[in-house]
């Protein structure tokens, strides 16, 4: 039997098993879901072996990672296929329309939490590998690292690569958890920005002051924050840290030429995102901002009085967390240290100043465009949807792809069938079935490819 | 009798009725309470009575006024006294060491919620007005505005001004909610500054977007209001805001001597508020920038992600509180049209901005020195503590003064006996035994004065 036969016969079972991969609430944030974290990592093992894999669940000192292998060909080149079966949380319930842990099949959509980052994506791939071992038609080795933890920055995924190097040898790498462009029009991802952070606190009086006794005499936290925070960027929308741009190469004529194919329509993106007009560093278009320019964002800053009506007060602290996005080059920790650097410098009078960097940074990815995988990854994919994909970079970050590069020697190949709407992170997160078969008949046609 | 003598029999009953007083949690803020305030109206409407006063409970749309009278003289000056009977929450029970509603004495002092802030007062220019009355010594008329909305910013006390104008007709008016410098050295406020604030929202994308994605091409509205209110003062500590200090009158010589004899020991000052440093307007001293000039101050700052870790967020919107103290002259409406006119005219580029105005503003309130009720305060209190006051004025507001100036068109004179320490509005508020019967005898010596 040829394989996408057997992929046809068994889609109704292929659809059940989905279901029940998300109905286990493996929500790896929440310590309440432990045990749950811990049975879909069984399942997930268990459904490995049933499609012909050798599976194990690996503990490590947080949640388990599930390791598949499937190397019958000692001569043959080896895959390692990179995903994660944890999920983010699913609160306020109000917001689902069905529950997020009882699959709903709706117009072709499942509706789930976990659906489509990446339960979905991680049952493609494996439903794919299972009619390809079916058919006899897997002519390579597959290994398959699968983690719970990704959801909360993967805090012990590189201790379980660096311990487990030589049995995760390869010979090139698939990240699942990546997406396209549209229901008509591919993409492959040729990098990622790095990141990294760190949170402040400015330390004004021992304790709240009334603002009519003391305001006009004391330094309020808060014009301190304004004015520390304000200081971070220059008028022309770049970031004013010295040093933030030295390990930063100007964008090649050629690469701003491939920018400027990346397809983008201003006014339809303004809309959706609701913004009176977009704004960034001058003289870089969207692209080129979002995702080949490093950037500087607070992402929180509070104090004081913030409930209804008002309380004249003269806060004791203020505070602040920020993150930095990364272009090549650029390290993450020298990042904090000047930023560090910047904030002792440009401290307003008459406060203190308490830094906390983030515990995880990593820097930016980036893939070759004539990579073998690459050019494989491509071709499936304009065979796929009759049109060649767009080659792109996401603006955000994925830590875990530096970290398989340096461990294991190869760059890891972004891959995967998630589109951007399906409300990954938010209520009635959704997978297309359509993506859900063409996922699997997009890695089986990539594993033919790779075997060659 | 002597009106000392009947003062000093009746401490013990006193201090029997003032612990009764303190017993019933007038909370003006929490609805829950709000058949306790109306309780601790009727009681003490009921020991005006039991004093020698014709008084009533007067409803209004919040919490009742207790009015009472005492005017057997057509022909001599009639005295408005100005109170109130309600207090500040009790909550934090874990903080307070003895119950807020069960008065307790400890080493000479009352603890209870309301005790300094004013039940104390209150009750001490009752007592001292009923000794004299039953020692026949009181030889003017007196009248006792006592309301119960102080501590949520009197909003209906106004319209009752307003309403019973006629009825409130005097000739001098007394504010008790006052205090003195400290146990051996009184002073007498000649002053407060105004107030007037607003707050507003920058909103930014419909919805919280993942920085990856969109920094670098979005306006983060926590940018914009770090930059936006760094730009209300500026580098030499004065306000930015265009036409801010039109109104306001340079300080003359005379009053910056004046200023200059005022107590002030910046090294204790510096360590009782823990700052590393103070910091203000440039070219004032202490004392001037905290009562002579105005201010901007923010109160409340926040937006994005605040709780633990890191969540890369661009949020949807930003949000600030901000008050401005103000010196004679400045009108708090117009002020708070500069501070919108400002934030309109810097609005950074990419947000739109909603101003909402503080309900209650109130002008300054500044007295004569030579005002003859300041001066026959100066001279009891001279008596009382055995060395002249201190001329001051206060950095905070009380918006009442100016409404009772401006309806009954006499400068409303403070004069009471709380002293700083007394933990008002805090848990283990304390009022001093020694402070309560000062106060009696300090009231009776300024009725029997100004009755001369």
């Amino acid at each position: 039997m040829d394989w996408r036969e057997y992929l046809a016969r068994h889609q109704a079972a292929y659809l059940e098993d989905f279901r029940t991969f998300l109905s286990i609430p493996s929500i790896s944030a929440q310590p309440a879901y432990q045990a749950e974290v811990q049975r879909a990592a069984r399942w997930l093992a268990e459904r490995f072996r049933k499609a012909g894999f050798a599976a194990e669940v690996y503990p490590t000192q947080g949640h388990p990672v599930v390791l598949a292998e499937y190397t019958p060909y000692p001569d043959r080149p080896t895959l390692l296929y990179y995903g994660h079966y944890d999920v983010q949380p699913a609160d306020n319930p109000e917001r689902w329309r069905t529950p997020p842990f009882e699959p709903t099949v709706v117009d072709g959509r499942i509706v789930a939490r976990g659906a489509s980052d990446m339960k979905g994506q991680v049952m493609a791939f494996l439903l794919a590998a299972e009619a390809l071992i079916a058919t006899q038609s897997l002519g390579l080795n597959v290994k398959a690292l699968i983690e719970g933890e990704e959801e909360v920055g993967s805090p012990h995924l590189p201790a379980f690569v660096e311990e487990h190097r030589e049995r995760l040898r390869c010979d090139m790498v698939i990240n699942g958890d990546s997406g396209q462009l549209s229901e008509t029009t591919p993409l492959i991802s040729l990098g990622v920005r790095g990141i990294c952070g760190l949170e402040f606190d400015l330390l004004g009086p021992s304790h709240d002051l009334h603002s009519g006794s003391w305001g006009g005499q004391v330094q309020n936290p808060l014009h301190a924050l304004a004015e520390l925070i304000a200081s971070l960027h220059r008028k022309d929308g770049s970031v004013a840290v010295r040093g933030f741009y030295d390990e930063v190469e100007p964008l090649s004529p050629e690469l701003r030429e491939w920018y400027r194919r990346i397809p983008w329509n201003e006014e339809e993106m303004r809309a959706r995102l609701g913004v009176p007009e977009f704004y960034g560093e001058e003289g870089y278009t969207a692209w080129e901002r979002i995702t080949g320019r490093p950037t500087l964002e607070v992402n929180g800053m509070w104090g004081g009085y913030t409930g209804p009506g008002s309380m004249t007060v003269i806060p004791a602290s203020a505070h602040a967390k920020i993150t930095c996005r990364l272009v090549p080059h650029q390290d993450p920790e020298r990042i904090v240290a000047l930023v560090k650097a910047h904030l002792e410098e440009h401290l307003p009078k008459g406060v203190r100043l308490e830094v906390r960097a983030m515990e995880s940074g990593a820097p930016a990815f980036r893939m070759r465009a004539d990579h073998p995988v690459v050019q494989a990854a491509k071709e499936v994919l304009t065979e796929l949807y009759g049109v060649p994909p767009v080659e792109t970079m996401f603006g955000g970050s994925v830590p875990i792809l530096s970290t398989l590069k340096r461990m294991l020697g190869h760059d890891p190949v972004s891959f995967g069938f998630a589109l951007e709407d399906e409300l990954i992170h938010s209520p009635n997160e959704f997978f297309r079935l359509s993506s859900f078969e063409r996922g699997q008949r997009g890695y089986a046609m990539l594993l033919l490819r790779l075997a060659r």
